[in-house]
């Protein structure tokens, strides 16, 4: 199986939060599509480890704000880049919130879809939640951000590779993971955190 | 509820196909993304009237040809415009096959995935498979198709309407149904085939 193929597939990136009492969080991802017409409703996939995750099983409400294409890479750092385990994403920002309460992001952002659970499914690494849309809102006439968009143009090309230094591992920008050889496979996913080889950084002798 | 703002999601567009027996057929969908990486899982949603769907459902398997940048509105045409239950779609094209005898696309496809089914849930109007990715393969290096891309560049664009003649009617050119109204609203969707008002034409008084 070439891996390369699936790199192939289309997807939008979003900002997806949830809340679970006074328990908050969001997270950056890029899996939604509309999935039934009658009634309207979406999927969308979740690494188990986020999170927000933890939070939709807990609550079984979600709302997805579709970044646009004014998306700057600091929103993705900002949601993407740390956990809300550590870190209150939400701490200083004043926040549209949804019919549900949840926060969404009023910039940045072409449209906000607010989901209640009907039907979720454990896929091993991920959970596919299937939501009932509640509410959905137009924010803005930019066009969505797509996932080969953020790829391209807005995150940072990894700097070269000092070639003089001897690489011997390889350490997840993420969650820390390491790999240990000078040679991280191109297709290689972090098997804690689920990001890939452009958010690991070389380790030197 | 603005529907339009489901409209900002971001898809790919393929051509989805199944065999059972003897039975072999393919349609146009935009609905597929990887949904859990250990084992490698895709999600697809497919309507229930569609014959590919009665095969997915018989035989468990699919194979999804993820058109490129090249491909024609023809194609889509041929495989999304018409349905097997009616019109032999394979006939008197040579197709190559996938490891399940599926045929795929060998031309205006920049990869095939070929899956075996391993959970599936009716959501009304359509059904959501999960698949087991046994297979994946990049066939050229042109950019996918999105969803986006076919509405703004691929397909034609509807001509404009006679003022002069008053409309009474609107019929969907794929199944025929006929919505009764001079205003099609502009969020319709058949509620046979689950084709929205681009794919309608004015009946004229």
């Amino acid at each position: 199986m070439d891996k390369k193929a699936l790199y192939q597939l289309s997807y939008g990136v979003f900002m997806l939060a949830s809340k679970a009492g006074d328990k908050v969080n969001g997270c950056i991802t890029n899996t939604c599509m509309q999935v039934a017409n009658s009634p309207t409703r979406v999927a969308i996939s979740v690494l188990n480890t986020n999170y927000t995750c933890d939070l939709i099983k807990e609550s079984g409400i979600f709302a997805l704000s579709l970044l646009d294409d004014t998306c700057t890479y600091e929103t993705i750092k900002h949601f993407g880049f740390q956990s809300g385990k550590n870190v209150d994403k939400m701490e200083g920002i004043t926040f549209p919130e949804d019919l549900n309460g949840i926060p969404y992001l009023g910039w940045q952002t072409c449209a906000v879809i607010s989901c209640k659970v009907v039907e979720s499914m454990d896929l091993g690494s991920h959970t596919l939640f299937i939501g009932e849309v509640l509410d959905a809102k137009l924010l803005s006439e930019n066009a969505p951000l797509t996932y080969a968009d953020y790829q391209n143009r807005v995150k940072p090309k990894p700097q070269a590779v000092k070639e003089e230094r001897k690489i011997v591992g390889w350490r997840c920008k993420i969650c820390k993971y390491v790999y240990e050889g000078s040679e991280l496979p191109a297709d290689f996913v972090c098997p804690l955190c689920g990001h890939d080889r452009d958010d690991f950084e070389p380790i030197y002798e």
